[in-house]
């Protein structure tokens, strides 16, 4: 009874602590997570009576098609309904695309470091993986086109990247797009792409009318606050969503999490106001890590890479006893943690204790 | 662009019409679904209140490692917790298996015909697949093991099987776990497990201990009436719970799903109710099949495959016309249905529907 030899390899998901037991083992009252990238103002107040009504229907199959709520998001889109697939997360999508585009020793070409989902999908195909340094904290998009063979399939680009929330700018992007050969399938993550109200980023759904090897993938994880119920989705040329149609679980995405994502696309205000309380973080933390001198990347996501000028896994604990969790261990930026953007109390908080464990830190030094 | 082509010629999931849709297409006030079987009962009335607390979090991932339904779980059925994985179904965990274990050209036996999701994602995976037929509706192990070989990775076994609703009996299928080389790793599915209340039928969890090479698939969509909420799980050795683990995404269930399953695990008596109302109907369904003088195979899942000696689509349009929705098309039994078993109301108003039908057809043969 053996696996695959090319998984035996890859780390098991490790879950992050619990907010509940670091208050426990620190004796701390209140700790607050900015680990994660989640929402702090929740979800529509319009999900909560959808998910009501839908749990009515438990025992029943969910709707595999997701026809109610392609129609929604492809009417808000404009695009046909064909071009939409729904996935339990975008990482979903992302596991289908590899199930359906790799095969054994296929090349697919990816940023280093980007989300982990792309190379952790590629290797349990057994794919010949390319990655390409970030230059700054952003795409090399020149570098990844020089890796493109004839052997590429699949090509990954974050926009903005995650973890360092960095975009390509909108004239890169589509220069990159004209010059990258038909047959590798280029997919372009724009979890965050609800955050962004900057001209410079483009709307990859917009492009797709131009580039039939483009597929854009988005969440409802993020700016629509329903990480909890696994709902992300893609769009890209009929064609191509057909392809990953056909690996496509029959029922991969719950009643509730269909209802939920229909009520929040019928809320723009809620999305509208969630962008402004987020740029207005970023700005507050950017002012704050300014003034404290410390590096950052330029932030367009709900996060900010941070240089604490120590290694992350110390800055980490050190918050951690403050009551603050963060993201640390980032392979080419040891000394950087990544920050969601919170409340503004949040925010504060965080800043708070940062100033303080570089404080410590500098004392020790001295 | 090109998919793998091993998938390009793979069905995309049609989905079945809702009852809403038939109702107004045919005119018809009263549509009943015995197509998906689906628990008719519902769900514990404990979900409801565990579902209406967890979606206050609607914006926080869920727990990836499930933790808290895991510790339920293995509490319940005497295991060590790193022998279970938790999955968006049991279909999920049937992916999982298929992408940690078959590389292309690695050999998969199956039944012909059972749950169609062991093809599906071998062929997804380029495995060579080898169908066994079914001896009178049943898995006939012995012709299985025969198929075995060195490069054999993974065997299906689903007890009972889905579309036949037969079961293997407990020494047959401890003959053939003793016989089975340990290389092959065995997949129990038992779905519908929890509606058998017959000591011929194996409780796959017990025999666990005897069997390294076994992994038992079983799902929350069935009697606990949660098929709406994706969830099911796999219970096996933790080494091939680890090697499942590794290609597992990160956040696959949903919070909702994983409170509504704890709760569901709570509560014992709907499920014994459930159990009891489905002997009830099934001995209805074979009292009346008897009267009709219609063959069917023995039945221990909350459906049953009857041989309605008329091709399966025509009975299947003549019913739905009666407003009862059943499943046609099996490629072996070209004149039997697959019903679920509904409440006591619906089963008789299915009934009445299949004499009508039966009745017709005679008057048209006369």
């Amino acid at each position: 009874m053996r696996p695959k030899s090319n998984i035996v390899h890859l780390p098991v998901y490790q879950p992050g602590k619990p907010v509940e037991d670091v208050k426990r083992e620190l004796g701390l009252s209140e700790v607050i997570k900015l680990a994660s990238n989640e929402n702090p103002y929740g979800c529509s107040s319009k999900v909560r009576e959808a998910v009501l009504e839908e749990i009515e229907r438990s025992s029943i199959y969910p709707d595999g098609a997701s026809i109610e709520l392609t129609e929604a998001l492809a009417g808000k889109l404009e695009v046909d309904a064909r071009s939409v697939i729904f996935g339990s997360g975008s990482s979903e999508i992302i596991l289908m695309i590899a199930r359906a585009f790799l095969a054994p020793g296929d090349e697919t070409i990816m940023a280093d470091e980007t989300f982990s989902q792309y190379k952790h999908n590629a290797e349990v195909e057994n794919a010949h993986i390319i990655e390409v340094p970030l230059k700054e904290g952003v795409h090399d998009l020149q570098a990844m086109l020089e890796k493109v063979t004839d052997r590429t399939k699949v090509l990954w680009i974050c926009n903005p990247n995650n973890p360092t929330g960095t975009i390509v700018k909108h004239d890169e992007l589509i220069a990159f797009m004209k010059a990258v050969p038909e047959h590798v399938l280029v997919v372009l993550d724009e979890a965050y792409g609800e955050y962004i109200d900057d001209p410079a980023y483009s709307d990859g759904v917009q492009m797709l009318k131009e580039y039939r090897n483009l597929v854009v993938l988005r969440t409802f994880s993020k700016i629509y606050g329903l990480a909890a119920l696994r709902i992300g989705y893609g769009v890209g040329h009929p064609d191509v969503i057909h392809f990953i149609n056909q690996v496509r679980e029959p029922f991969n995405t719950t009643r509730v999490a269909q209802a939920a994502a229909k009520a929040s696309l019928a809320d723009d205000e809620f999305v509208a106001n969630c962008r402004i309380h987020n740029s207005q973080g970023l700005a507050y933390m950017c002012e704050k890590f300014d003034e404290l001198g410390l590096n950052y990347f330029p932030a367009y996501g709900n996060f900010i890479m941070v240089d604490a000028k120590r290694p992350s896994q110390e800055v980490f604990q050190s918050l951690l006893q403050k009551g603050v969790i963060v993201r640390p261990r980032w392979a080419h930026y040891p000394s950087y943690i990544r920050v969601s953007v919170g409340t503004p109390e949040q925010n504060v908080k965080f800043i708070a204790a940062l100033e303080v464990v570089l404080q410590e830190a500098a004392v020790q030094k001295s």
